[in-house]
């Protein structure tokens, strides 16, 4: 597990949430949507295949979590769970809460626009309530 | 199982390649990218986490057989597997072959210009080599 680091895109993108059994979960910074990245913390993975079969399934617990979260604090219409990774190589698994009168509805919400970041105080709050909710 | 009825886009937009266990697996009809859906069999699915935990645990393995087969037959740089449901809202994972050169790289598929269809000598090679990798 040493050799675990974040890549410095997902760094740049995102704000720490909380360290799950598996995996760090992260906040992308773009308030147009809740979106959550579940990063496993195991070096040199690109594909969900390269986990073992014990962690790919560690890891859809993980993704079942975050999922029930978002849907409970912001009431979404539809989650969208993708394994992409095109531009990050490092294995990383978005799960965004989407709304019917979201930026984007119903297109996948990558490449859309520019990001909207949080302000300090918005981006405090969501932490703590998203942290809080991940670990109950 | 008797309520199963694939959504009509679904039916519209794909080609049936092989049942599996817990899942249809078809062929997105365009020639841009090696583009497998797999489809749960079982009626009013709408998000992962509405298949039980021993099916989830199928869905992920007949995604990683449907990796496999899409990474040996297309030597492809990258995977994409997504559940996003938007517009179809019935359950279904789309597992797509991403090359480097390909029509939308470093981009998600969904939304890029106009699906390339296959010419019928095309589909049914295509179909037969799909479904004999995925029954090996």
């Amino acid at each position: 597990m040493s050799d675990f680091l974040l890549h410095p895109q997902l760094l740049a993108d995102t704000h720490p949430v909380c360290e799950l059994a598996l995996c760090s979960v992260r906040l992308m910074d773009d308030t147009r949507w809740p979106w959550l990245i579940l990063v496993p913390r195991q070096p040199f993975l690109r594909e969900l295949m390269d986990l073992s079969a014990d962690d790919q399934l560690a890891l859809l617990k993980e993704v079942n979590r975050a999922g029930r979260v978002l849907q409970r604090l912001y009431r979404c219409e539809k989650l969208n769970v993708a394994a992409l990774g095109n531009m990050v190589p490092q294995l990383h698994i978005h799960v965004i809460a989407r709304h019917k009168d979201d930026y984007a509805w119903p297109r996948p919400v990558w490449g859309k626009g520019t990001a909207v970041p949080y302000s300090p105080e918005q981006l405090s709050e969501q932490l703590v309530e998203l942290a809080r909710a991940l670990s109950a």
